[in-house]
């Protein structure tokens, strides 16, 4: 565990930029009074300076890394690829790369930051093909792991597969779950059910030979349950059903402000009920569960979400954080290649 | 409208059948007492005898309608009609096409549902090829119309243009919306976001001259703001997001009850609070949101969960009985076949 842990940011990423980023880091801070942490900003040297001058907090551990290419919401991957170099989100990624910093973040366009990670990280083994974005997900049992949560676009059978090999090496690093078991998410849990990509991964998963502790089809409101430790999933619906579940939970948070001011009584009750009831309205607010590592990768890549505020991305700092000072890399990267090894070498056995 | 309203039941289908569905009968009744109701219950006559027996309150509003086919959860829709004539869940459906009832409610096999009711009742016009579930989603904005929710497993362009017009003309028969608005759910709401198909629709809804007040991408989070009035979406997706809603509904009711009985102040509070903590309660409650018409028939055919409680099935009983009482036949009709005239003749017309 080194001593200091540096993380990288793509400080231009994002619907915010700068703005949220800094003061992000002066919140994370806080939050790891513990740590020794440093941070690389990597983006426009004059918009970083003016932040940091307005944040004393975050100055003494940020160091600016000027860039001035930007990549942009809109590019494609491939486009990503072609002309990104030496942009904030590459260079933010490479500090990784040299070991410059522990764990990379950036709120930036999906598609590339996966694209690029994959060139300049590449995949911790050869048998597996593409990242995943995983999400630390509430449940009435603990946290439940469950990707692709909007990586990739879509996702044939095999990827399912491999999702299904990184979501257990992930949460067994970190839940500590020695077998955690694994559900594909589908509109029901009867065999016909699904599409065909959904159904042949079922069948590989069922009875493949793999090392997967196989549940079988998972629904939605399985995931809030608990029904399953991994819960796997194309980028697609995944990114959905996450957005949704955020969603729901803003609105609830909402209704939760307007019972507790409707009537002189409810009021009463509030402040009554005072801390139990801030820690629900905490519980239920999706800053607190922004950040999830890019899956795969021969190191640790964060992604927050675009529109995250200072909270929110001082989540993903924490989150990354996290992953740097715990054996996280070296235990999910074991137990990838032994699982991927095994996989390789059933898939061939099929063919 | 008629003087009492019919409502013909497929008692058979769903996790539980008649133990659920006599008992939802009588709160359902409790629910509506403004209404003169009768329910047709297809199923086994014994059972749906007994539970009658137990049960007072349905029993004068109750006629059993003897059937011994069941169709199952597991069975394909192919198989269901080639097979299903004469089961309960066919019969239902069959008594609003003979006018006997004026709406039917099922909780069994949904693509079984679908592909028969589809088969007796038709599609309302010759451009629409599939019925879609729909969901009313509770937003910050009132209630917004979600589908497809788990009729289809895919959806082609084509078919989403068509979720949108049917959408409309459902939100605006139902909740008097004059121009609703529609978005299509993705990944992101820039351009080049999301796989080949939404990306088609998206381009058939924004450049095809079609009635559509189209408002471009939405994301998961726009559910539950209630960014737009109709959410298109294919049927994999879209019952994702409504079950993990759903999930994470229930999840937060659990963690308010936590909260509430955590520390002897906290439940201080809920005693205060009282009529407002369980007005919020309710409002989380899934049951209250249970059954979907299958929109895009010739007639009133409305889905339950297969597991709803008898409170949830008599949501779906409500639901059944509001769509029967309105003029929502006739004007989703005058909609939709508007709409669907113009569709075909743009979709021609670029052919």
């Amino acid at each position: 565990m080194p001593d200091t842990i540096v993380i990288s940011i793509d400080a231009m990423g994002g619907d915010h930029g700068p703005s949220v980023v800094v003061p992000a880091v002066a919140i994370a801070l806080s939050r790891m009074p513990e740590l020794k942490l440093r941070f690389l900003l990597f983006g426009d040297e004059a918009r970083l300076n003016e932040e940091l001058a307005r944040c004393p907090a975050a100055r003494p551990v940020c160091e600016v890394r000027p860039t001035t290419l930007v990549i942009g919401m809109e590019d494609k991957p491939a486009q990503a690829l072609r002309r990104g170099k030496g942009s904030s989100l590459w260079n933010a990624v490479e500090a990784v790369k040299t070991s410059e910093a522990q764990a990379a973040v950036s709120a930036g366009n999906t598609g590339a930051l996966m694209a690029i990670s994959k060139l300049i990280l590449r995949m911790v083994a050869k048998e597996l093909d593409r990242p995943a974005l995983v999400a630390s997900w509430p449940t009435l049992r603990g946290a439940s792991t469950v990707l692709d949560v909007g990586a990739n676009v879509s996702s044939d059978p095999t990827q399912l597969v491999e999702f299904a090999i990184m979501g257990q090496a992930f949460h067994r690093a970190v839940h500590g779950v020695a077998k955690p078991t694994v559900g594909l998410l589908n509109v029901g849990s009867e065999e016909q059910k699904g599409h065909e990509e959904v159904r042949e991964a079922h069948r590989l998963m069922r009875d493949g030979g793999l090392p997967i502790d196989y549940h079988g089809f998972v629904e939605g409101d399985d995931i809030a349950k608990g029904t399953v430790d991994v819960v796997v999933t194309d980028g697609f619906s995944g990114n959905i059903a996450l957005k949704t579940a955020e969603g729901v939970a803003r609105f609830v948070r909402k209704l939760l402000r307007e019972a507790f001011t409707s009537t002189l009584r409810a009021k009463l009750g509030a402040v009554v009920a005072g801390p139990a009831l801030r820690r629900m309205m905490d519980r239920l607010d999706p800053a607190n569960l922004n950040g999830g590592p890019l899956l795969g990768l021969n190191g640790i890549v964060v992604k927050s979400h675009g529109g995250a505020d200072a909270r929110g991305y001082a989540n993903a700092l924490v989150v990354a954080a996290n992953l740097a000072q715990s054996d996280y890399s070296t235990e999910i990267n074991q137990n990838m290649l032994r699982l991927a090894e095994v996989m390789g070498r059933e898939m061939e056995g099929r063919e």
